[in-house]
This record gives structure tokens, C-alpha cells and sequence, in this order.
């Protein structure tokens, strides 16, 4: 399992609207994606325009070249991209796992 | 609950002593604290250096004044601080619930 995290600045004073998009997005564009798994989206409380975007896939591939290569990419930045402040932050993670756990 | 998002970047090779520190760090020292309730580590794909420790705390204040202004606070960074190539960058989030449920 992969976490996409997209740190994103929207324009001041869209909360409403950009939350509201960003959760139709996801909820019906992003959720359809293969290797798809879930998403949290994070709210700063120090910087009222900021919004972590956290997005789990099966594979890193999933996104970067199934989800990124697809109709749906235009799709989800048609929704939400009006809203940003500048271009994302976007990057991959992976849990680390507890020393002796696996 | 909050998320905390602590954004950081260690020296370049310490990964695996960073991680052993970090983990002994959470799960011994900040596990104590009042209000804590879980975390993860998260390592980037893209940038071998960095890390995002997210970190749950029930409300704001368990992190900001308790947490940081008790003696854990100087235990934990004595753990960590060495690795650190800057000082970490670190926000509070709040989940953003879906429009139409709390």
C-alpha cells in the first residue's frame, strides 16, 4: 500500500467550495481508479488555505501511471484545479514498519 | 482528533537509525503523553531524506501545551534532533468530514 500525499494551497476564502469539490472528486472520479483505496482529506488549522490530501493505493503505479494516464486525471483537476493557489505537492510514501513487525 | 504532520528531513544514509530512533521515540516516550493516540511513519518514495510522522492527539492542546511543554518534549528530541537536517516543519490538521455527515 502506497500514501499519496497532495499538499495543496487554494485560494483564499474557497474553503466550502473547494472542500465540497475535492470530496466529489474523490468520491466519485478517483474511486473508481484501479488500485484505489481510500482517501482522507486533512484540513491545516495554522494555515486556513492549506489541505493535505491523503490518498491510499495498492501500487505506486496505480497512481502514477494508471490513475495519471487516464481520462479521469482531467476529470479530477476540471473539478478542483480552479481552486488552487498554485500547483500542488504531491508525493509517495510508504508506511515504515515497526522494528520487528513486519 | 487532530493530526499532527511533522515534515522532516534527515541527513542523507542515517534512514535506518533515524527509523530505529524515531519508533523508540513514539512508542516509548511520546506513547506516555496525555491525549496521544497513535502514529505512523511515513517514508517518501521520491525523496529518500524525507519523512512524514502523522500523529494523533485528541484535541490540539495535548500536543502544544501539554506535550510541548513537558520534560518528554526534550527527551524525544534528544532521540531525534541529531538526525534532522533542518528543523522539521510541523501543522495540526482536522479531517474534513464528507458533506452530509459529521
Amino acid at each position: 500500500m502506497i500514501l499519496e500525499v497532495a499538499d495543496i494551497r487554494i485560494r483564499p476564502g474557497q474553503q466550502a467550495q473547494f472542500e465540497e469539490a475535492a470530496h466529489r472528486g474523490l468520491s466519485t472520479v478517483i474511486a473508481k481508479a484501479r488500485g484505489f483505496r481510500g482517501y482522507k482529506v486533512q484540513h491545516s488549522i495554522e494555515s486556513a488555505d492549506r489541505y493535505l490530501l491523503l490518498l491510499e493505493w495498492e501500487t505506486l503505479e496505480d497512481h502514477t501511471v494508471g490513475f495519471r494516464g487516464s481520462p479521469a486525471m482531467a476529470e479530477w483537476r476540471g473539478l478542483v484545479a480552479a481552486f488552487f493557489a498554485q500547483p500542488p505537492f504531491t508525493e509517495h510514501f510508504k508506511l515504515v514498519a515497526l522494528p520487528g513487525t513486519s
